[in-house]
């Protein structure tokens, strides 16, 4: 690849779509010519319709921006618009297309353009949108209350918790994923921008790097502490532990949430000064694996299974009673497991003269109760990790299954 | 393009680096097996060294991080050994090795490793460092307050800014940019911990899908207005008008500054939901071109030379009185011009209910007595725009001429 080429790819599968989808794009400005080869350059779509919503098994993209809103009307006949409106909207995003047909160029007289346009030369580049229910839209306004999942518990305070409640809760959450951030920050807004009057963000996050693969066909990217993150984690190759682990089943709860998952969110500032300062070796026993390869203690290879019985030399286990891995593993939490699909950030400098990075920690599961509750209850508790990170933010919401080609967003709640 | 290539491709051709490059990666950790072929890929590599530094006019790359630091020692000596490490690091990290030989696993017993470690399977991609020297430097501290340019005079307060000063000033600023956000930010990372008691970080600045094109060899990108960014910017394939706006020359101020370049910040926050809210024609009108094709407005195409004097129906110019590009223009500055290099941001959201999203405007002149200030002069005053942007931080650097194999950032100043 060449410092240029890839916008320039991406610059032509966007054309590909384009030409490839109904004229999209097609009046939208691009004026570069396209031999027929370039033009046919793969479009990097994500279907957005399906059982489950895209976004969650899908192999984590490069970039996130994730917003929480809060609705600011009573109304629930305008929340169910606003819920139609989100998902056409989503559907031509995904597509790669704007958000309205003659989207950006648009709008005639005094109407603003349909589109903000700075998506117009982009391709889809695997964006995803998710939408997911906070706890509190179940209160009175909508009418809500008697369908609000006990899976849908409010978290409980953990140890060394230090939320801001300015980066946590909210009615709703859009989670945008993609290979360009451009892309995923063009869908988020766009989203908000029609939900003026309806909603408004409360908080928002953007991400790069994704902290964790959530498929076997990924190489397994890296944290801001170094190591290797989502080598075992579930995967998208693995529908039975999906299954068990991610997917709301019929009768579980509410009728509603079958195909659907919860969310956690949790904005973890991680002091990266002090870690940088600790020896290899303290990282290692921290995490439980080897820096480099990724293998856990006492194995060789990265995907060698977790053996948290090895012992040491001194008698005492190579993965420490400590150890992030040990704490966080099914073995020390009855078998339970989640679907982590964070993403790294740094958002500016804390002003006392460090950067103020972290991971924004993002999972699935099918019931935060048995499954995020007990293990963030452990990891708080206990991992020596703790010492080098704080949870600055927090949320839940319930992600509703997937669309179908003529349903909306959350249909089987509102319906 | 499949969801998954470019990681891999970008794993690839960082093992490619690391086995072309004297083995810096090669212990570190890729562990996944490659043929031969996928060996080979491109690197990415931008020389560091040169008459020049890089990241002026090097092709815009995708993602910045920019950090301004304030020195906290009065040591020259220190200051001086710092800039001597940090070249060391920097010659290492822009060819994709690791900032010391066996860093991320190294570090033997109780000493932390000498690389953070979150680039190991990462490649150059396209990584440039660019350091500069902000007024403050020029104090009695260092004993340089005779070799401050007058070109480096603190910036006038403009009309309408609301400057924050902890988004403001700095003793130095480091300008990493790279096709990946992960890369920069490690770069960022490890030169802050190089300073670890010499220098602090004062503000930094995530930035992605470069606001403005540097090179014919590139499509021209979108800002958060949706408008092509870099039409009629200075470019890298015109060294003329390069020599003429961007590098200072022998006699122009002080010796060591020959060869190096003046860099301005401004942390422009966009009123995006007001725009939004506006008309095309009047989008259209504030800017000088069309939303689309990005033509000047009286003409078809992008690259179509701007003509000021177009009359449209009613005896009007076409390219109004107070659009951007006319008071932005050359002709209208007496023959001012800069290079723009800036970045699109979104830094979450402001508290009430909106994105705080923007343009990390940067650019570099070879005076911004004569270029910057009159061009910010005229457009807070009369821009249209103004009315949907805030400047709310700002800083100038002098930037220093590029190295030599042997030497360091900043020798010219120092030795
Ligand atoms: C900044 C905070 C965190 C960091 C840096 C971090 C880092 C890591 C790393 C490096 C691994 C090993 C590689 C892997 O299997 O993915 C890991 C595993 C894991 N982490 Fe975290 N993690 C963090 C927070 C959390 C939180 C908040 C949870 C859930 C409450 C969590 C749950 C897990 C689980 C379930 C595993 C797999 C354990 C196993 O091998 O069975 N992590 N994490
Ligand atoms: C958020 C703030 C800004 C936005 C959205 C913006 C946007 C634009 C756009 C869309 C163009 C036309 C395309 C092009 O030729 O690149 C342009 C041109 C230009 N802008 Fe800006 N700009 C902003 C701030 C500034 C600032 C602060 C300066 C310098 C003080 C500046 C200097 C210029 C120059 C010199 C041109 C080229 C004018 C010509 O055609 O001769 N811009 N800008």
């Amino acid at each position: 690849m060449t410092q240029v080429s890839r916008r320039r790819l991406l610059g032509i599968a966007g054309a590909g779509v384009a030409l490839a989808g109904a004229g999209a794009a097609a009046g939208a400005g691009i004026d570069h010519a396209l031999s027929a080869p370039e033009a046919q350059a793969a479009p990097e779509i994500v279907p957005f319709h399906g059982e489950h919503q895209a976004g969650i098994v899908t192999p984590a993209q490069e970039h996130l921006h994730f917003a929480a809103l809060d609705v600011t009307t009573k109304d629930r006949a305008k929340l169910v618009s606003l819920l139609r409106k989100w998902t056409d909207a989503a559907r031509r995003m995904t597509a790669g297309q704007e958000v309205v047909q003659g989207g950006a160029v648009g709008g005639a007289g005094a109407a603003p353009p349909g589109d903000t346009g700075e998506a117009l030369d982009l391709p889809a580049a695997s964006l995803t949108l998710t939408i997911g229910f906070g706890p509190s839209l179940f209160d009175d306004r909508f009418g809500l209350a008697g369908k609000r999942p006990a899976a849908l518990a409010d978290l409980p305070a953990f140890p060394k918790d230090n939320l801001d409640p300015a980066r946590s809760g909210g009615d709703l959450c859009i989670q945008a994923c993609a290979n360009d951030p451009q892309v995923a920050v063009h869908a988020v807004r766009n989203l908000v921008r029609i939900g003026f009057g309806t909603t408004e963000v409360r908080w928002s996050q953007l991400g790069f790097g994704r902290s964790a693969s959530t498929s076997t066909s990924q190489v397994t990217p890296r944290n801001l502490f170094g190591f290797k993150d989502g080598t075992n984690n579930l995967k998208a190759e693995d529908p039975a532990a999906l299954a068990q682990h991610v997917w709301v089943a019929p009768g579980d709860g509410p009728d509603w949430m079958a195909g659907g998952s919860y969310l956690v969110a949790r904005r973890i500032r991680m002091h990266i000064e002090t870690w940088d300062r600790t020896s290899l070796d303290e990282q290692e026993r921290i995490v439980g694996r080897a820096k480099g390869t990724g293998a856990p203690l006492g194995q060789s290879a990265e995907f060698d299974p977790v053996d948290l019985h090895v012992g040491g030399a001194d008698g005492e286990p190579l993965i420490a009673t400590d150890a992030h891995i040990r704490l966080a593993s099914a073995e020390n939490l009855n078998g339970a497991r989640i679907l982590r699909r964070g993403y790294n950030f740094v958002d500016g400098s804390d002003g006392v003269g460090h950067l103020e990075a972290g991971l924004f920690f993002i999972c699935f599961n099918r019931d935060p109760r048995t499954q995020f509750v007990p293990m963030q209850k452990a990891l708080s508790a206990k991992d020596s990790m703790m010492e080098y990170v704080e949870h600055t933010g927090s949320a839940l919401f319930a992600v509703p299954p997937g669309v179908t080609e003529t349903g909306y967003w959350g249909e089987s709640l509102f319906a």
